[in-house]
């Protein structure tokens, strides 16, 4: 069969070339273009998340190739592959494997999704604490291939293999050949995290301390593997994209918006939509509740939207400012109640000024001659701005609480997205405004 | 003056504890607490961007300690820090400094927020091309303290200055003393940005190359500074951050929920609610218009919240998922057609599905015995259906590409927000679900 070879700029130039020209060909098409490919430049290709379908094609190699190249790639991106594929398959490439790094990837695929134990790589470089800056360097030329960074290392307990000390290369080099490493590394307990540690921790934490690699540490401070700041930068870089998507109320995408296919956009879209319109049929539901009043005073129907809107946007923005709080740990779950207490003088605030500027464009319209809004304008007019400071504040506490909410029942805060908190202050704005009106405007249009 | 000293643990520990204690603080609690640190220790707490109130902070000291302080400082915060800071005392404090430190400074002030030049260090390790090995090591050692970062050296051209090749460290180490440094660099043209480069866009780099850090290059490819991953991190999560409150409706806070104070957190949100708020007084302008129907046909006012919500929320979705899409760069301005070739087949294919889903609400009701919605309940479930259709095509296509409309009139794609869109909808909403009813409803209920 005859192929297109690759243009040669790309044989030989930066991987994520490479890999943009491959991601632009359908798999059948990528598969033999990639069987050309020496070994070494395959495992660069499979090592970066940014390969779509890297499953797909590691099983259209030779098997024996399959195998081989899980084995030389970067343990916490093998994993990831193997994630994709049916068990089935996963046997198969797992079997020719030596022992060792066989049981590696099955521990590696036996962490959940989002822990820093899926984000882990197992190819780190650690010493018994005893060993000098000479013995140091040897081990890491030794070794320097087969490892996902060289830049800190472990100095363990030569007994328990317990984490003592991390010093980082830039130090050792620094170093007298026959020095302790040791005595190299800062006087203070390393920084680490233990397997199910969740995703935004450890971003936190990379933030927080400015670290190339963080180790992870069973309980007995051993060291299982590592987790590194391209991992990390690639983790917080999904996320924020998921939780964005999320807040616009679409479910997570998970592939770049032009290369997701017609029918499974429309089920992340579908979905909510249909929940949402369902959530605002009570809305339906509570106008024919108040059907009389509708008829009587049909002047009111008139600043239904603005008002419905206006409890949507304040709960949007609460909502929106307590999930990122969250997420950077900023504020944490038992800071509810200090939440509540700053969203009630908000809310009430905010909702005094829209009022006055609602009831205000009112009256402005009645005065100048736009529009009469009948005998009872003033009436009218109080309603309006009641019903804003009623709906804004009630928007403001719910739309702050819903991330608790939801967090205290274990789900993401960012679950909750803006058509979401729109949706659920909807109903109750709409009862609130017809329960406003009732009472101003009882005895006169009602 | 008798001052609470430092709890023993913080004074040695990580600098990221002993910076969350000030950061609890007021400044005036903290300013003498931070004096009485030694100078090695202040340069460790300012080089961090999590130290809040860092230029009042630095205001506080000495003026002498002040000025030795940016001087050891790494030269991107120092830079950051004396941004925030009045004129008068940014030129008060840089004119001690030597000469060129100064200038550096100056240079990295220069540069816009958020644009490579802003995240930039200069302390990068540059060495002549055709330096050994061992000269190598030997200039990173002399040099190791006062860089941000010794992983990356950049080889140039001894003459021109200009970059050639970059080798990491790990590389360097396994080469033999004598050999050539350029030897052990990938034999391709290095990745490298310019100074005016977005935040975005060298976020993207960093994710797609996992680099650690990237030199920043003049026209002619002599080099700058470098930016590091750690600050891209920092960046990156800022950025997010400030989508994710833009994307809810607030300005961006710039500090933690808790911090901010109340006067400023009303002054963010009451922004733009009162100007969504001037923009939703327009449908009850169109409610107004079609006043005549709304008297004639109030069965049509029961599912106005519901229509509006619907269109909204089909906006959001889209302006959700191409906000994103161009921030990371799947999307570009150009792909525009492409984007709105997808949203009129998803968004006509969604109103579909809602059509039908609150048609099919109306009816049920009807036959149920629910509620009556009249002789024509027919016609009013067409209206519905239909109106579901046209709002939600519209939603879909008009959030879609408004990012598109952002970004080509200069403003950042993220600035477009779930209420701007749904105010944006709302009103266009009310004038088709009212040229549906006309259409309709003419001769029986209008």
């Amino acid at each position: 069969m005859l192929q297109t070879p690759f243009p040669a700029r790309l044989a030989l130039g930066h991987a994520a070339d490479l890999i943009e020209y491959l991601n632009e060909l359908p798999v059948a098409e990528a598969a033999p273009l990639l069987a050309t490919l020496p070994l070494e430049r395959q495992v660069e290709l499979f090592d970066r998340p940014e390969l779509q379908s890297a499953a797909a094609l590691l099983l259209s190699l030779e098997p024996a190739r399959g195998s081989r190249l899980l084995a030389e790639m970067s343990a916490d991106r093998a994993a990831d592959v193997l994630r994709e594929l049916r068990p089935a398959d996963r046997s198969r490439l797992l079997a020719p494997l030596e022992p060792e790094p066989a049981a590696t990837l099955r521990q590696l695929l036996g962490y959940p999704e989002g822990s820093a134990g899926s984000l882990m790589t197992t190819e780190f470089v650690s010493l018994p604490a005893d060993a000098t800056v000479a013995e140091a360097l040897d081990h890491i030329r030794a070794v320097e291939r087969t490892r996902e960074t060289i830049y800190a290392l472990y100095l363990l307990d030569p007994v328990s293999g317990v984490l003592l000390r991390t010093v980082s290369l830039r130090r050792l080099i620094t170093g007298a050949p026959g020095q302790k490493a040791i005595e190299l590394a800062p006087a203070r307990e390393p920084v680490a995290i233990s397997a199910d540690t969740p995703r935004d921790d450890v971003a936190r934490l990379f933030a927080r301390h400015d670290l190339l690699a963080v180790p992870v540490v069973d309980a007995a401070r051993r060291v299982l593997g590592i987790v590194t700041v391209d991992d990390v930068l690639d983790a917080v870089v999904q996320k924020d994209t998921a939780d964005a998507q999320r807040f616009g109320g679409v479910e997570e995408l998970g592939k770049p918006y032009l290369r997701i296919g017609f029918l499974e956009m429309l089920r992340k879209r579908a979905g909510w939509l249909c929940i949402l319109l369902v959530g605002e049929m009570l809305t339906a539901s509570a106008m024919q509740h108040f059907e009389d009043e509708l008829e009587k005073a049909i002047v009111l129907t008139l600043f239904i939207p603005l008002i419905m809107s206006s409890g949507g946007n304040s709960g949007s923005q609460a909502t929106s400012l307590l999930i990122r709080a969250l997420a950077l740990g900023e504020v944490r779950l038992r800071d509810w109640w200090r939440v509540a207490l700053r969203e009630v003088p908000t809310g009430l605030s905010l909702g005094v000024i829209l009022g006055v500027l609602g009831a205000g464009r009112l009256l402005v319209w009645q005065w100048a001659g736009f529009y009469d809004y009948g005998p009872h304008y003033l009436l009218v007019a109080l309603t309006v701005g009641l019903g804003l400071v009623g709906i804004v504040l009630f928007g403001s506490v719910a739309g702050s609480m819903l991330p608790f909410g939801l967090k205290r029942l274990g789900f993401d805060p960012a679950s909750a997205s803006a058509p979401f908190v729109a949706t659920l202050v909807d109903v109750t704005g709409l009862v609130i405004y017809f329960s406003v009106a009732m009472a101003v405007l009882s005895g006169t249009l009602l």
